[in-house]
């Protein structure tokens, strides 16, 4: 077996929260699964930082199961891609807290999840505070050279490399100054209301939910009220919007067409639009319930990806102990 | 071998900076070597929390095996105290996290140590910040019955007790509160200049220094400038008080006599002081010298003391965990 030496490597963290619905898939794991023979890929799902809401606990595990089992269904091909749970290494932690030593409350105090939780007047905890420190543990503990990151992380990623200065002018050249990849088109895939699509507006189209609920997420798509018979707008419109994202050209072209000639209903592309995710992710679905139905065997692959994960963290916390005296 | 169930269990930390006086013997060294049959002894060299000054690597790993040959020297008994450095166990750091998801960030802006590293306008590092979450898993990660502290403490295990109450009103009785033992006698023993003997006074005298450094450190106890023929005031001697803490009654007694009488000079007292410590500490410094010396041995002790405590953590954990979610 040929090590692959000359691969840069690349950290993607999934927070554990929620359902996945077809923006993420779209915008994070495709572009990942398709990136994995390039770098090598690292994914953990970020189950610690699903602990600032204190969700509960059998919720918390779901999500967990949930992601990785998406993950898998998606293409994740763990030859290529370690995928495990972040609180499998408990060693982020201790490297979160050296660097919380090196880190000014200055900086944690300027980032936006702590503004943006602070100006909600809620009793903000200081795990979320402790956010950017812990992230900068999560990607300088694999010496990552690309995470991608949306454009509303770049502050983030801006502060993990500050962070990781600090360290080095601290205790010497050490950590890797990890760069950004922005995921652009992530931005463009409309939810059922129209805005982005995104967990927290409600407005997601979940490629895994089982047939009935993703039909009920599908009709509930907005649209305007032009009649059955009236030309309508395929800019504007919102199922047409997330079917070209689905389909070959020839074939959004079709629904297109039909839409400017009129006498083609919102029900009936809503109709297509279903079928198509049905058929087009139908592999991908029927994946993912083999591993939500079979937990052992989704646990012994985070075990495998932790077992690798952990590995590389151990080398890495020896050299970072050896700096800092512990 | 009995099992010592009926024992309740104390927890001590010593933090990991600079050199052991007698101050630090008396008041905490002695007191808690007495307790080792009354109590299942837990005790931890706290390198994590000595981190928060950011001090040469070579300068932290000196004071722990210090901190470690000074308690072996003392009188630590393995088989009743368990010793252990705290970074050696890193599950003291996942809780720590979990701990600071249910913490308030009022409650740690409220925090002694914070409030005086800000107002000296310094840059205050989050590790600091963080100082209270992580002294509260330090307690609770090994279910701790008592802590022995000194005043200045009584705080921080306030908000021990506090963190362990939100924990447990999130997700239900499962840490226990831990309660103090005021070190009460801490504050009287006077350091060469005649100021409570404190570290950071630099008016230590350190025990287990070689006997140069020992005798310079008893020269330099700051007296009045009575002549060598007037009667002195034992009361307002500091040597007389640090003798007296040390020796026998009838010895102390009899300085107090001569100081009184007069024709007994402040040299001559200190010379007596120099070789009451000598001669009272002797196995002491020779055991000290000891495990300097062998730092192999030495680290094989802690390494024991580790397997044992992480032991206690993990099993902690575990239920912790399950509550959670992770």
């Amino acid at each position: 077996m040929m090590a692959s030496i000359q691969k840069p490597s690349l950290l993607t963290g999934i927070r554990a929260s929620g359902e996945i619905h077809l923006g993420n898939y779209l915008g994070a794991m495709k572009p990942a699964i398709a990136r994995q023979d390039d770098y090598n890929c690292h994914l953990f799902i970020a189950d610690l930082h699903g602990l600032t809401t204190s969700p509960p606990a059998e919720e918390l595990r779901r999500n967990v199961r949930g992601i990785a089992s998406a993950w898998l269904a998606a293409g994740l091909n763990p030859e290529k891609t370690i995928m495990w749970r972040q609180s499998d290494v408990a060693e982020v932690l201790v490297l979160s807290y050296v660097l919380s030593c090196v880190t000014s409350m200055g900086l944690l105090e300027r980032a936006h999840s702590y503004k943006d939780a602070k100006s909600k007047d809620q009793v903000v905890k200081s795990g979320l505070f402790f956010y950017p420190v812990l992230m900068a543990a999560d990607i300088l503990l694999y010496d990552a050279d690309f995470v991608p990151v949306g454009k509303d992380q770049a502050q983030h990623l801006e502060m993990t490399r500050d962070i990781a200065t600090f360290f080095n002018e601290t205790y010497g050249e050490c950590l890797k100054l990890p760069r950004e990849i922005i995921e652009k088109e992530l931005a463009l895939i409309p939810g059922t209301d129209g805005r982005k699509m995104s967990k927290s507006y409600g407005n997601g189209i979940n490629i895994f939910d089982d047939e009935k609920q993703l039909k009920k997420q599908i009709m509930s798509i907005v649209t305007d009220s032009k009649g059955l018979a009236d030309p309508k707008d395929p800019e504007t419109c919102t199922i047409y919007q997330i079917y070209k994202l689905i389909v070959e050209p020839e074939k959004s072209n079709e629904m297109a067409d039909r839409l400017k000639a009129g006498h083609y209903g919102y029900g009936d592309a809503k109709k297509l639009l279903l079928q198509s995710i049905l058929e087009t992710y139908d592999s991908m679905r029927q994946q993912y319930r083999y591993w939500m139905e079979h937990p052992k065997d989704l646990e012994e692959q985070l075990q495998m990806g932790a077992i690798l994960a952990r590995k590389k963290a151990q080398k890495m916390m020896e050299r970072i102990k050896e700096r800092v005296g512990l």
